[in-house]
């Protein structure tokens, strides 16, 4: 049973003049733990990161890099067929770009989740998750990586001893075989339910699935999407929660220091 | 009399398949003690940053950031009316970028220089000096800012003591009002004249002028522009004069350390 | 005195997955008889401008190409130092953009207006405007030019006999001297009270300026701002007050087919 | 035996200050009778399009769209995972802005051809193949699509009778099965050979093999890559040869009205 965990979310996925979603960057960092950062190639840009590294630090929440492909038109959900190494130096170009404002508001970056297709595609490929890995590993080994339980991402990671956060995905259906079932219409986004499935999931490790079936999750963190609709209210009802039941919320790296449930 | 002057030249100016100049970077790096690396507004990716910052570390060459105008169809020659602190979080970005490869390969960033437009323009732009000047005292207080001996930023950064490099412009002409004479078709390119010009600049503080006049120049680097013609063999040229009369040639950082001839 | 009068909006100023403004491009269609459509530089892509060219042919809506300067993070709302020659170079790049769009779904381009930044710097700069006139009376002779009516744009199309309408500003201030005080709040976002504005401009072809004197417009369409906050219901208080007085609303090519009042 | 055929060369293909290949467009126009015209989304811009289409002009050659993936970066060669319909709306906006510049120096535009990794794609994604060819059809019937012989493209346009023209890859080797040899040091770069090897295409309608065997190929028009290197000497050997066996070059639109070989 999870005592601590992190609750993470992305932030700052607006561009120039536009906004994404209805949730304002300062209400999600007053309920959050972990902050997963725009970088400028799917959304982002050096306004928005600039605001958003102040806004983290102002409420001690942990500084993640959000990096994507170089994919703006199409909010980096677009796989991009470029080779890892490639890959690689975009990842680091985009950490780089949030570390610097990170270094400018006196917090440092705590961790990295790659966006979308990109996080799909590492979880999928392991060239891909082992060139990140082991750059990471040489230049950061301090710089937590984001992942899914069922990747090579996480395979990779732990082989390697990288530190490495896994998460569940609060606001998504499972299906039976662990995969989250893609779908832009959420079936279930009451608060109070997607609370008790996070509680459930701390609780006892496990999570229903569409077919009704009891499986297995494994994670130190706890993700809600900043565009669901009502994501302050469902980030709340999770803390309130959690809370009730003296489960700690923590960024990701003081949840990896008190040693993971795994 | 300068006894001691870095040598520097922009670098990584091309862009995916893109190469830009006739000199190689590896050929460049051998005679240069400072790069001026292209960080992905004007020119440059993240690949060739990667590849750059290699080479710097493997030469031991001063690794600066290069950061522009968001342009890359006009090569960050085009000013574009934005507002202070927005190009200096496109600057931050830029740096951070850069910072991140330089991490890579063990170098640290020495220093920054504005590219094309917005180098000229920060020229003129006292508010623009200052809100870039005050921000990276706070956050890279050793961080060298490149500029003209004629212009706000040397002004701002001296009177902030931010650390700050002068150029001399190695293969462009100078008025008599000391400023630069902007021409595509720089009327002498003997690698040897340039050679002397710079001799004469660092030993007896004057250049001559298009009307034929002596005027005074103060500077702590040699600019010498990779897409100049032939411009490895004028750094070549470069080097040999100024060893022969025994200056040293170094990256700015040892050039600010001995102390500046102002 | 008007009798017939153009209404026209920006339409499709999303990119990717961002949308703008509240109003929906559906309901905007419905009470406009022109569309200023975005063409990708400065918001916009192809899906956009796929859809809302099939929606300005589906309502009888005029379709206009809304060009600009290549600055999506600005908005197109920063000026770029750029060559006339390549500006029209961009915009007839943008103009070919839509019309083919247009081709697709069976409607011809009514129509270019500029947008933000360079819809002002044409005001401005007769060398621009010339350029651009000149290069759609070669192209385009009946390709209508929306601009200010106290612009160097409106003056160079007149000279040259281009088909060119000027706008009102429904949901903006006049100053004294006819220019229109730009402000990011309206202080009247009354839709009755834009529509008495709006029917004093074409009854008595005057406007009253924030000082409250009365000065003289001309123009041949009205604007409204789809990002002004209750677009919709301004638009339809206009065509109302209009229709009660018997003004008709019709696309800008059946305004200039009835002959200008000027 | 084809006793007349199209020659066809990519041209525009740098960025801004960027150029590409060592062939000048000028020297290429000379001696091809079809242009395949970067259209800013893996290379080009409204300049250089502008500038190309004047001498397509110029030189009785056939204006082509050479529409990519948008990737500057990648050149166009990485595949991106995205719909049928949001490519062809990516196509659309290609040909079109294309097509404006080819308006205003009085040349139509003569076919469309993707560029590498949508090329690609095309070839093997039926689904693709078929949403472009319908839309062709319907807005542009005339407009002449480029693909491989062995490609679903070619299938699809065939069964739909839409015009298509299929390309001898003149500097590339061929394998066994037909299908190109991907490789970027291509084996035989002499004129003389490449140019007995499109006779024998011609006269014979066969290639041999990387493997030494030979094979049929049917086509219309001969591709030289303008990056090859010495492009030029190759085009004008091929010139020299076919012209010497009284076989004519000309656009593909000529090829095609004196019908195909196949």
């Amino acid at each position: 049973m999870r005592k601590i965990v992190d609750l993470n979310c992305d932030m700052g996925e607006g561009f120039g003049h536009w906004s994404y979603g209805d949730a304002p960057d300062e209400a999600l960092m007053e309920v959050i733990s972990s902050a997963n950062v725009a970088t400028g190639f799917h959304a982002g840009d050096p306004n928005s990161m600039n605001r958003v590294a102040a806004l983290a630090k102002a409420h001690g929440v942990g500084l993640g890099a959000h990096p994507a492909y170089k994919d703006l038109q199409g909010f980096g959900r677009r796989r991009i067929d470029a080779a890892p190494d490639e890959l690689v130096n975009d990842v680091l170009y985009q950490i780089g770009a949030l570390r610097e404002f990170g270094r400018r508001h006196g917090i440092s970056l705590q961790h990295v989740k790659p966006h979308g297709a990109l996080y799909m595609e590492a979880a999928r490929n392991e060239d891909l998750s082992r060139h990140l890995v082991e750059t990471l590993q040489q230049m950061s080994p301090d710089l937590i990586l984001f992942c899914m339980g069922a990747s090579k991402t996480y395979e990779v990671a732990k082989r390697l001893s990288h530190p490495v956060v896994r998460e569940f995905y609060s606001d998504r259906d499972y299906a039976d075989d662990g995969m989250i079932v893609f779908t832009r219409k959420p079936t279930t986004l009451d608060p109070e339910a997607i609370a008790r499935k996070c509680l459930r999931a701390c609780q006892d490790g496990t999570v229903e699935t569409t077919s009704g079936k009891s499986i297995d999750v494994a994670f130190e963190s706890i993700c809600v999407h900043s565009d669901t609709p009502g994501a302050v209210d469902i980030l709340r009802a999770i803390r309130s929660i959690l809370s009730e039941n003296d489960i700690t919320i923590a960024p990701a790296s003081d949840v990896l220091a008190q040693g993971s449930t795994d």
